[in-house]
């Protein structure tokens, strides 16, 4: 049997007790790496799982699943994904230089989720059968804020701009969850194990720092895709956002104001999402979020002016 | 401290395992009983946490929150849901037959999201820290399909429909969904301690046998409110869809196909949901569903006329 076992968001701990026991019952254990991370190190798994835990980078999922399943039909073989198996608790990081050099959009199909369908399916072809583990995802964890998670529509991703390489496709969906007064999750980019540019030339299998973007980056980008390249007034400087770090975990951190005053917050260590507001709103939200409000004069006086009772 | 502790979709295993140490650890434990339920009894998990849980239904939710939250400044309170604290499992059951009668459409914001959400707003006017320790949602784990979650648009719910009252406000969500190509996630019903409108008005506390929406009666409710209330062609009889049953568990369901198809599938004992699918796919996803198609060869041909490349 192949298993995918979500570990949830933060730290070992969030593992559920079915997922620990098949983790460690698995003959082969696996860590999906490169889509999401846990707030703890690879030792801090294994030595709670008392086993060893092998990294599947993108390369390895990708190019050699058949080494993943190998006799996974007599043998069980469990697969960690941070987060929900089936969830996306980031953007995928599939957008490396290369691909961006041709200055096209992100293909958000070729990330994270397909990756574990293309397991699945694999899987299937090879009469192995396979079972998923649920578990916590940003997704539905975002509802910590205090914001109702049926107010939500299409969830989007931010990927690191460059400077000749801003893909603003983000803004159409955001757009369409606006017209109809929704809130638009949007989940931060990370890159883990890329390469330099340089690097990638030349073949060397060295990996630049890993990067996660912060909710003030975020709601910096947001601001410029708006005022420099689409200009359509979807949002503005005074939309309001909630910023949040580090869902689930004990120092979870949540900031609320306008994406101006977010594009100074500090939430600190990662990972961070954002949510944008959409003007079909229940009062409790907003008295849920007053706590957080960077401040509360402002978000109280911009709350009454765009969000009070629209529909 | 207040934890709300997410207990995950299935069984006792579905909790985390920091969940099962504050529920062992707490001074209280209570579950809350009347929004969702898990695929055990309460003695099962009692067991299985070695400790007493006191079931809280509605009414003690509502009416005697300070009860629930007596000393926990000073002592740990386990409030147990089922799925994710701030997720919904299934629609709200606030809709009793009182308020029916009224013919009005069901207040969801009355619902699971704001009893929680209340909850905790009470516990910070007595300065009482609260934690929530996510878990696994319908909300993400509905990825168990092969659908793409950053193709959905809101989720919606589906109740009871009665003689004189068949709220149809999920038809207008779900039209704002098929605009833009989404999916929707339709939660269903349940009905758990719910009184007779006789003993209702007697004031007797004799409480029907819960029921629990099929993914056969939702297609059927659906197929009526589109052909015999709404009229506006936002879906039809060969509208794709898939029902899923007790998602997460050993025992997991899926059937593909038209919402005619689905108004004749059995899926078995609760819980159960239904999606509906937006033309926005992805060839993966229609890979993913073949296997679990009514009928494979309607399936492909009704996605390749109405789905297949459409944006």
């Amino acid at each position: 049997m192949l298993y995918l076992v979500g570990l949830g968001l933060a730290d070992e701990k969030d593992v559920t007790v079915r997922g620990l026991e098949i983790i460690k019952n698995a003959e082969r254990v696996y860590l999906e790496s490169y889509t999401a991370v846990l707030l703890v190190e690879k030792e801090v798994l294994e030595s709670f799982y008392g086993r060893e835990v092998i990294i599947a980078d993108r390369e390895m999922v990708e190019s050699s699943s058949d080494d993943i399943l190998a006799d996974a039909d007599k043998v069980d073989v469990a697969f960690l994904v941070v987060g929900d198996p089936y969830g996306f608790v980031l953007p995928p990081t599939l957008h490396t230089y290369t691909e961006r050099s041709t200055n096209s959009e992100p293909k958000l199909m070729d990330g994270r989720a397909t990756t574990h369908t293309d397991l699945v399916l694999r899987a299937r072809e090879l009469s192995i059968p396979t079972r998923s583990i649920p578990n916590a995802s940003i997704l539905t964890s975002i509802g910590t804020t205090g914001l109702q998670l049926y107010n939500f529509g299409q969830t989007v991703s931010m990927v690191f701009f460059l400077d000749n390489w801003k893909p603003a496709s983000f803004y159409d969906r955001i757009a369409e969850n606006v017209k109809i007064g929704l809130h638009t999750l949007v989940l931060l980019d990370i890159k883990v194990k890329e390469q330099s540019l340089e690097n990638m030339a030349r073949g060397r299998k060295i990996y630049e720092p890993p990067r996660y973007m912060s909710v003030a980056q975020c709601a910096q980008q947001m601001i410029e895709v708006e005022e420099e390249i689409k200009q359509e007034g979807v949002y503005g400087r005074e939309s309001l956002a909630v910023g949040v770090a580090r869902v689930g975990s004990e120092n979870e951190k949540i900031v609320a104001g306008t994406l101006e005053e977010l594009c100074e917050a500090d939430l600190g260590a990662p990972l961070h999402s954002l949510v944008l507001l959409g003007r079909r709103t229940h009062d409790l939200e907003r008295d849920f979020l007053l706590e957080f409000a960077v401040d509360r004069e402002k978000f109280r006086s911009v709350w009454a002016r765009d969000y009070e009772g629209k529909q």
